[in-house]
Parts: C-alpha cells; sequence; structure tokens
C-alpha cells in the first residue's frame, strides 16, 4: 500500500532485498478477531482460495499458469445478485490488505456484500514463476499492471459463472495506492466487468508530465512544518550535519552508535544510503501520520510526526551532534516504538508483507513516477528527476529500460472524463494526494478530500479518534455504492424485462 | 475486410499459402485518381510514412522495434484543430483498405479533416520481425488485437504531439470488418484518445455464447434465396452431387475439367477441399454482393449473386453433371468475371491484399468465432461448432491453443453500455451482421442498418446505385461526427478556459 516512495525517488538503484519468501500454496481458514486498528471489533474471517490464471494474457506462446491468491468472505453475502466487494490487490501480501482494509469489513452487512480480496502477481504467495519469479528479467516479464488487470478480470467472470447466485452480482472495485490505481483503471478498462470503483489514494497522475515532480516532497515537509516548531528546518538542516559528522571515522562511528544500526556505516560511502533512507522515514511517516496508534508500514502512536517532531524543535542552531541526537531519537519513534527492536535496519523501511523487488520493478517498467527535491519548498536535499539516469540505472538492474509515456497512453492520462463512476479520495496529509484527482471531473468522476487524512485513510477501520472528514468520506463513498448498486440492477432488470 | 469466413468455419487447418511478400520499407508517394468503384471521382493522394512501433507493448523484455506502415492525406485538413479520422486497419495491405474505403475520402472536405490509414501490425508492410514474422509461434506471439490497439494509441499520441496544430484536434476512428471491431474496442479501450468510432460491419459478438453459431450461414443462405428461383436449394443439392460424381477416377477429372481447376483433384481426399472452397465462395458472394461493378474481393459485376444464381435456377430435380455444370459456370462469375484467369485455384477466394495466414493465426488464438450449419436453414452440409477439434487444429498448426472467452472478457461482450460515442452500422445482406450490434444500446452507442447492404457498403464510395439506406446511412454518420467533434471541441474549450 506504500507505494514506497523513496525507491521510486532515489538514484541509488542498488536496493536489496532478500528473495521474497515462497509459500506453500495450500488451502487455509484464516480466522483473526479484531485487531488494535478496528474499534468496532468487526471480526474478519475468510477462506483462502487459489484461482488458476495464465501467466501472459497478452500472447500465446507462454500457456503456463499459476495460483492467484484470493480471500473470500461471504458472512454477509445476500444471494442471489448481493453485491461484491473486490479489493485490486496492489504490491505485497494479500491478507495484509485484507487486515488493513477495516472499511470493507465494516460496510459488508449493511449491503449483504460478499468479500473478494485478490493477490496481485508476483506478490505474497501469487508467484508466476514460484520461486524462479524472481530470478530473472525473463521471468519478471509478465509483472504489469495490464496482466494485473486481467487477473482481475478473469478471476470476477469466473466467480460470477461458479458462485451460485453471483451471477448478477453488481461488482465494485475498491482499492488503496497502487490497488486504488488499479481500481480506478479496472473501472476504466473493464466497465462491463466492475459498476464503480472507490480509489484510494491513488496518485494516476504521479506519471511523466502531468503533475510537478516536486508536490510530493513539499506534502512531506508540510506535515512535519505543521507537526512542530521548527521540525522541517531541523530535518533540512540534518543532511549538512550528517555530511558533516561522517566526514571522519570517529564521526562514522559515533552516528551508527547514536543511530543503533545493525550494520555500522564503514566509510563515506554508505552516507548516501544512510540518508536515502532516513528521507524515505519522513516519507513513510507522511504516509501513516494517523490520529490514533497504528501498526500499517510499523507500530506507530497516534499523530507520528507530532511525536517524531518532539525530538526536532530545535529553534536557531545547535551542534551537528546535538541535531542528529534529535534525529535519532525521532528515527526510533518509527523503528522503535514498540522498544522492540534490537538495532535500526537500514536496509528496510516498512513491513516485510510489502514486496519492494516487485515493486521496484514496475517503477522501472511502466510505473514512471518522477519526484523531485529542490531544498527550499522542501526539506530535503535538491535533487532534479533525471529520467537518463533512472533509466540506466533500472537498465543495469533489470536488463529492462522504463517507457515513460506508456502509463499516460493506456490509462488516459489527465483526459478521463469519457469514464464514469469512479471515486477518488484523497488525505491532505498524504504526500500521494499530489499525484491524484482532486476536483471532481464529472458527476460520476468523483474526487472527496480528507483534509485531515494520510494515505487512505479512509479505507481503515473506523476509530473514536477519526477526523469528522474521513467520516464524512465514507458516508459519501456509502452513498455512492449504493447508488451505483441500485442503476445497476435497475439495468440487469431492464435486460430481463427485454428477453422475456 | 474479408473477416475471411471460411477459416473460421473450416475444420480442415491444412490451410495453405505462400508466405507473404515482404516489401521493401521505403517512403513513397501514391497517386491514383477516380476508379471504377468511386462514381465522384475523389482523387486518392497520400504521403506513405513509418513509425517506429515496440514490438511488445506489454512487456520489457522483448524491447525490439518494427515500421509500422501508415498513409496520411492532408490536403483538406484544416489546422489548427481540423479532425483526425483514423481508420484501424486490419488483416491486409493498408493501401488495399485506403482505397476501399472511399467513405472517408468524400467526407474530408466537409469536415477539414485530415486522414489517417494505420496498418495493422503483421500485414502489409508492418512486419515485427520482417521476413521471419510468420516464421514460427515464437514470432506470431504479438499478433494480437491489443497489441495492435496499442500501436494506433501510440502512433495517434505521437501524431498529435509532432504535427503542428494536430494537438487538440479531435480523433475518430473508422473501421470496417475486423477493422471496424478495432475501431470500437479503440474508443471503449482508448476513449482519451478518439472521441468516437464508426464500427462498419464490425461483429464484435460473434464470439462463444453471444450470437447462435448458425445466423452467419442463415444469411449467406437467404441472400441466395432471394436471388434466384431455388439458387439456395441447387446449392444445398450440390454437396450429394459432388459427392457422387467424385467417387469414381473419371468424375473427378470431369469436375477438375469442368471447373477449370487449376490444379486437379487427384483422390476422394481432394473433395473436402474442393466442397470448402466453394462453400467460401458462396459466403464471399454474400459479402460482397454490391449493387454496383466492384473489384474488392474479386472483380465481379453488379449484385453479383443474381449473376451466379442465372445458372442455378434449376427447379425441380436434374442430373448431378448437370447441376454441377451450374456450379461451376457460377463459380466462374466470382473467379473470372474478367475472363483472364486461365484456371481456378482454389488455394485462394479472394483478393492477395488480405494476409490470410494472418487471421488465420488471430482466429486460432484470439479470434475464437464459432460458425455451425445444419443444412436445413442454410444450404450448407451439416456441421456443428466442435471447439475441442478446432483448438486442435490450432495447436497443430500454431502451437498455440484458441481462448474461447478472453475477448468477451477483454472486450466486454454484449455488456458494453458503460462505453459511448460508437456507431456499429450493419449491411442486411452481409453474413457478418449476424455477429453485430443490430440495435442501439444507448443514446450515444448507435445501430444503423442497412437492410439492401453488403459487407461494409458505407464506407465505400458512393455510387450512383447505391440504395437510399446506405445514402441514408451515410447522413448520419456524418452528422454523429459532427456532433462528437463539436461536443469534443466544447470540452476542449472548457478546460482551456479553466487553466486561465
Amino acid at each position: 500500500m506504500g507505494l514506497l516512495a523513496t525507491l521510486l525517488t532515489t538514484f541509488v538503484l542498488t536496493f536489496c532485498l532478500g528473495s521474497l519468501a515462497v509459500r506453500a500454496l495450500k488451502s487455509q481458514l484464516f480466522t483473526r478477531r479484531g485487531g488494535s486498528s478496528s474499534s468496532a471489533g468487526i471480526p474478519i474471517s475468510y477462506k483462502t482460495l487459489y484461482f488458476e490464471q495464465k501467466i501472459d494474457h497478452f500472447g500465446f506462446l507462454e500457456d503456463g499458469t499459476f495460483k492467484q491468491r484470493y480471500l473470500i468472505a461471504d458472512k454477509h453475502w445476500q444471494q442471489p445478485g448481493g453485491p461484491i466487494f473486490f479489493y485490486t490487490g496492489n504490491e505485497g501480501d494479500i491478507t495484509w490488505f485484507c487486515n488493513n482494509t477495516g472499511f470493507m469489513w465494516e460496510i459488508a452487512e449493511e449491503f449483504g456484500a460478499m468479500l473478494v480480496f485478490a493477490e496481485h502477481r508476483y506478490y505474497g504467495e501469487s508467484l508466476p514463476f514460484g520461486a524462479d519469479s524472481y530470478s530473472d528479467n525473463k521471468h519478471l516479464n509478465y509483472l504489469t499492471s495490464e496482466q494485473a488487470l486481467a487477473d482481475f478480470a478473469v478471476l470476477v467472470q469466473n466467480l460470477k459463472s461458479t458462485f451460485p447466485g453471483a451471477q448478477n452480482s453488481p461488482v465494485i472495485a475498491v482499492g488503496g495506492s497502487y490497488g486504488g490505481m488499479l481500481a480506478a483503471w479496472f473501472r476504466m478498462k473493464y466497465p462491463h466487468i466492475v459498476v464503480g470503483a472507490l480509489a484510494s489514494s491513488a496518485p494516476i497522475w504521479q506519471f511523466p508530465g502531468m503533475v510537478p515532480c516536486g508536490d510530493f516532497y513539499k506534502i512531506v515537509t508540510q506535515d512535519f512544518a505543521k507537526s512542530g516548531s521548527d521540525c522541517d528546518k531541523n530535518i533540512r538542516m540534518s543532511w549538512k550535519a550528517i555530511e558533516n559528522v561522517s566526514s571522519t571515522a570517529s564521526g562514522l562511528q559515533w552516528l551508527s552508535e547514536e543511530f543503533g544500526l545493525c550494520a555500522p556505516l564503514k566509510s563515506k560511502s554508505d552516507i548516501a544510503g544512510f540518508k536515502n533512507w532516513l528521507q524515505e522515514t519522513w516519507v513513510n511517516l507522511a504516509m501513516v501520520d494517523y490520529p490514533y496508534e497504528a501498526n500499517f508500514l510499523q507500530p506507530l502512536p497516534p499523530w507520528p510526526i507530532q511525536a517524531v517532531c518532539k525530538y526536532l524543535s530545535f529553534s536557531g542552531s545547535v551542534p551537528d551532534y546535538h541535531l542528529l541526537h534529535g534525529v535519532s531519537q525521532a528515527t526510533k519513534v518509527y523503528y522503535n516504538y514498540t522498544g522492540s527492536s534490537p538495532c535500526l535496519n537500514t536496509s528496510q523501511t516498512a513491513t516485510g508483507s510489502l514486496g519492494f523487488l516487485g515493486w521496484f520493478y514496475q517503477a522501472c517498467t511502466e510505473m514512471v513516477m518522477p519526484m523531485c527535491t529542490d531544498g527550499i519548498q522542501d526539506m530535503f536535499e535538491p535533487e532534479e528527476w533525471n529520467f537518463q539516469a533512472f533509466s540506466d540505472g533500472c537498465n543495469a538492474r533489470f536488463g529492462a529500460r522504463p517507457r515513460a509515456d506508456w502509463a499516460g497512453t493506456v490509462y488516459g492520462g489527465k483526459d478521463i472524463a469519457a469514464h464514469s463512476n469512479i471515486i477518488f479520495s484523497n488525505g491532505g496529509l498524504d504526500p500521494w494526494s499530489a499525484g491524484g484527482v482532486n476536483h471532481n471531473i464529472t458527476d460520476s468522476l468523483i474526487s472527496i478530500l480528507i483534509p485531515d487524512g494520510a494515505h487512505h485513510l479512509d479505507l481503515r477501520y473506523t476509530n473514536d479518534h477519526d477526523p469528522p472528514s474521513v467520516r464524512a468520506a465514507r458516508a459519501l463513498e456509502v452513498n455512492y455504492f449504493h447508488k451505483w448498486i441500485k442503476h445497476a440492477k435497475k439495468i440487469h432488470r431492464a435486460s430481463v424485462f427485454k428477453l422475456h
């Protein structure tokens, strides 16, 4: 759900991650009750199923198949014809998205809806070539959004034709972040399969030429600016402080010890990666700046940026070591809120449920999302968007070059008015809102703004600390769902009437 | 334009064709004036250009490119902003479609429009792997409608960004037959790129489970039934006569001589292919049953089925040899109207401008179009639709199996009401109208019926012998074009206004 911000922004392409764990493909029943993030205590219970998908929907040479995992909850489903809410899985383990999309669980009963959570190919257990899926460019060739959408389309068609009572069920796509982009695109490309889509925090315009490349980091900076006095200013100053301190061997050692790094910084050349990790940390905090204690990318306190900024509220000039002590305390809010981390691991900034390497490949092929910083309107070191350098890095890593214009060509860019029935919800605190749809396009392509919301807050469980804006957003979303379903049923009745 | 009827219907998959001629890729200026089929004498003059396309739009492993041919005529184009009429090329040489789509040439001036005719990959000169394009399944892997649509999308985007004055030009897709399917699908999948589509004689519902498999041949039969007394009945009887006569060596020799075959029938086993060729001949006649002399699939007289049926008007029972003499005379109307054919070639039934082998591959992969005959409601030998046998034949020929449900999943089948601005025109004489959209779906998904029309008659040049129905159809099409363009310009003005 993270869209793994800095993977897209950094030009340090030597990202390392252990190979994805390949779990046994077996049916299982997973039951979970409540959860710290659920104030409503809605029980989550689903069946885990597997569907045989073609590895290649767009060619006939590769005729192999793989097992796509999907989760089904039909406790409240009113058959025949009750709606299906279909989560268009994004870049990670589908059970994690399932557990973090309380909104769907909370509205299922009201709608008599079946919930389906479909895993995105190449993530979680849905690996087209099993343990070899990430072994080389050849095996990665079928990791595209178009293939994933085709998986979803084929899966929904299959569910509707095999589940007794589902044949005429209206299907609504729901997704957050990249999953939200997929939900929107699913409606755009397959409107015969989904009657509408809720695309939460979906930066469908974060592509070349559509929005200014610096807006993303401006929003991150604003979040810090308003969460503590001088908080953004001190982070802006920290980069130079790191440069200064790391110029000596003793400084490097001090930094490693101060931050409690699992792998100590050995030379000046490790500093780029270290700063990158810090930058990613600030971005992640902006994404998950929720008003209550939550565990999404990491376990965190309520309004975590405020908690972080308590350590970064120096006014005026402070010595480098002093400033960096504050930064290290701040990072520990993010990485060690529970107090159980023996050391900080700079090779990872968020939950292992996300498939970093897969998203890295996608960003290096069709999901080209320009980002830049200037150090003035944002609190980061200046870095221009350099497509050529990015492309060269991708080519070195994957033997594939990004196609900068393709996403705009295939998904329409800013010219999407011909489509219908899509809600684009965005949080004002969420840096990804920079690339989102923040105004109504037509009367059925709706923008919902949640000023106090971070990354897809509306998809999370209701919470006593939810701001009124997200409560209103969810109520509006529910209204649209009712409207779409009612319209779909009317159309269906009219077509049945015609047949007789 | 042919959709090569019998390739889809026959289970004799031992189709033989010489390898496609690979022509040199060079820019040329082709000029043609008038033509027998043009009563208006509109001069055709275009530039031939080539655009570098990715071989694979949906994967990044194959990063090669090829030259897609396209033709441009901008004599009447009113820049900036004049509309672009974009022919979505189908399974053949684009110059042939260009020369047979007089409608576009005739309306260009009225609209101040630029005409573009884009060749479909794997046909004509647009060969992704040059002379190797058809060498094996591996090279054929990128021959799909999705790849072709992506070519069109990328090409239009490129034209609009590189042609001075074209940036805000509304684009309307136009196509006939499979090209009409592509025009409709282009609007469905890329509505941000084309503001509307004219899909003439486009059987977008000729896929499994959408229309009865026998309707196609019923229409062929009706065409013959109403074009001459007992004409359909005599063709129905001819199959048994062929079986009888071919049971002896002298009978085989007689048949070969009577029909003037280039390759004499040598044994009983040649008879299946011979009957198949005849069946294809009757189908082709139904497709091109135009009211005036024309040269589309073959040079033919006005109302060619009436000309054919003059030889097949026996009432009551006639001897086999007598009946087959009539059949042979009838075939010569189709194959030797000009009198210049030294012999009849049963390995080909239509113009060499069509890419038979390419379409055969497409029919064997995603363009699965069930056909069947019962010998009662149609004049052919009974043959059920046997998907398994079809699939086995495809697998033997191409090492690929058809995916029966895919076209419905990806293009929406009968559930296309969410789309807009598509005209589906169909001719009542055209067997492909069986799989077409023959009723209005919404007020912007329009059906136009041309009762006296054969295959995409509306796309042809106007002719003094045009029935009123096709004149009315063209007038309506022009009205919709104006409406779409006006609306697009209004939307554009509104968006410019918003920016200022």
